[in-house]
């Protein structure tokens, strides 16, 4: 389905919503075909040629951008970045205490690739932000009926951001043209925000004085106090930069292995303007941590892999990862603290059991 | 002492080393004679008619400025604030497990003031910073004999960092001339970072293709993991932006109280390009927990005040608070897990505990 490989853990089939099993993650970029997919309405099939980009709003010169428009007029440029769904993790929130209508991801909603487009800063540029202007709002025609009312998908950035060198206007994922799967012909990507961020498909942008209306934006993707009740709108705040966090991708959760050295290796990803520089990893549900080998990044926005040898004895183990950022912040220990009505941004130390023989 | 209250917590008289009682810092600005003390070394006496700062390293131009020059060549420029030592809330950690030699830090280590100078990069943009230039090394005379060899305090922050809005030369704290306690007649004011990073009494800026190699860049001001040999240098990683904190000001740590409704005030402040969003506060411990009300902040480098009334019954009651900053994070629940063998960054919910009558 959608050019993805047979082994995704499809959670719903319409809108699709699929991520890998998390063994896939391994390696610095992810292939298309293991990429997760997040959708809120029908994936939209876009012809290349007819594709339009408007932008408008508090901007001194209004555009109307063909695909070819946006390659020529501009200088190409290449970024390696993760997305994270703000989702991703959900099912260790909803063992703590179940969240109705939402999808319990696992730890794999999370992927990387290598995007290449034109800064989002030099399209701003050519149409002249104008004064008052402070975020940069973006709407696509996929229309979500779970929104109230139905509408299409939509979110915005703040204007900082969005002049930032990293944030791009997409036509190419991993050296090929962007699958529509995944927002072709044309997407935004905000390396560092939640991936509800990167708008898919995207065919305006808008400067605005206040945040994006849009339901995804002012209503949906919001990180909500325990007690707050989701249905009623502009609680809490709506979530940008991605939350420091971490995942164990290998072995499998519920894998039988036999004692000895066993190799354990995973992910860890922060959001705007931080690094992880350093990952635990636990043989004993916490109690004694080693610190894991990190690779070199893809990119200043790329997650980081890990690896690590755990002596395991034999018996029930629980493997624990958590990653700590340049700012010496690290990652909560319990999935209860950070329970939230939506389930977004659970970032606890990821765990997994394995049966050691 | 040095100009200050005399209900100070002194932990230390050579060098001198005191916090306020949490209670005093209270407000959006701390009054000179209730900011936290930290130091290294004797404070020096410095003449500011014969205070000479030194620009030299990868630079074009060296440069070498008196006061007047500073004041006169480059534009005044105000922040307010708010610095913290690394050590802050260090005897949180001290109570799991001992840190021997450290100084056991309450909650008070941290201040916030307004500052007034010029901009470190403006004084860098006259210098011009050469290819190569990726740090920036401050330099003062106060030795600190704790040093391993015995040498003058130093450090350094990146030049992206040094080159941003906010970073000065401050001669000034809270409209007064800057005290010789805090670093008069000039000092580095890094906002967002550690308050080692924020130099006093500096006499020299270079620019660098690696950090500082000053003990306290280098050595000391690192978070370790847990099981590294403190005197073994070079380990873990030298802390920068200061970690997402709060703790409870009011009312005091073991007071006693009539049931009803009490008012908890406190603050919460979070480094680099971070802002708090929420404030919770338990009376339980973290079972339960209320929203504070967060005060506007006096600046975008400035902790944010904030208050909350709980109904206590009668009992020994454990009041808890813990923030959370835009990328949806939190801050850690026990001070376990946050333990290093230097008593830095922790972050963990702040504890009082009170007796209701």
């Amino acid at each position: 389905m959608w050019g993805k490989r047979d082994d995704m853990v499809v959670h719903q089939t319409e809108p699709f919503n699929a991520e890998p099993p998390p063994a896939a993650l391994a390696g610095p970029l992810t292939p298309a075909d293991a990429f997760y997919s997040r959708n809120h309405g029908s994936i939209p099939q876009i012809d290349p040629s007819t594709w339009r980009l408007r932008v408008d709003g508090l901007v001194y010169r209004e555009l109307d951008l063909f695909l070819a428009d946006l390659q020529e007029r501009f200088q190409p440029r290449t970024e390696v970045a993760t997305l994270a769904c703000a989702g991703n993790q959900r099912a260790g929130l909803m063992a703590v205490r179940d969240i109705p209508g939402q999808t319990p991801w696992g730890p794999a909603a999370i992927s990387t690739a290598e995007w290449t487009g034109v800064r989002l800063a030099d399209v701003l540029a050519a149409a002249g932000p104008a004064p008052g202007a402070a975020h940069i709002a973006f709407t696509a025609p996929d229309v979500a009926q779970v929104a109230d009312p139905p509408q299409p998908f939509g979110g915005s950035i703040p204007l900082r951001k969005a002049l930032s060198d990293e944030v791009l206007l997409a036509w190419s994922m991993n050296g090929q043209p962007l699958p529509a799967a995944h927002g072709g012909p044309v997407r935004v990507v905000v390396p560092g925000y939640i991936g509800a961020r990167s708008v898919k498909w995207v065919q305006s942008i808008t400067a605005l004085a206040q945040p994006s209306d849009n339901y995804f934006q002012a209503a949906d993707y919001r990180l909500l106090p325990p007690d707050a009740d989701p249905t009623r709108p502009g609680q809490g705040f709506a979530l940008g930069p991605v939350a420091l966090t971490s995942a164990i991708l290998s072995p499998d959760d519920g894998a039988s292995m036999a004692a000895g050295p066993t190799d354990v290796a995973g992910y860890a990803f922060t959001g705007d303007g931080r690094a992880v520089v350093r990952v635990d990893v636990s043989p004993d549900g916490g109690q004694t941590w080693i610190q894991a080998s990190i690779d070199d990044a893809a990119g200043r926005w790329a997650w980081q892999q890990w690896h690590a040898t755990l002596d395991l004895p034999s018996g029930c183990r629980e493997i624990t990862a958590r990653a700590w950022d340049d700012a010496g912040e690290s990652q909560p220990e319990s999935p209860a603290t950070v329970w939230n009505p939506m389930g977004y941004g659970n970032n606890s130390w990821h765990r997994i059991r394995v049966d050691v023989r």
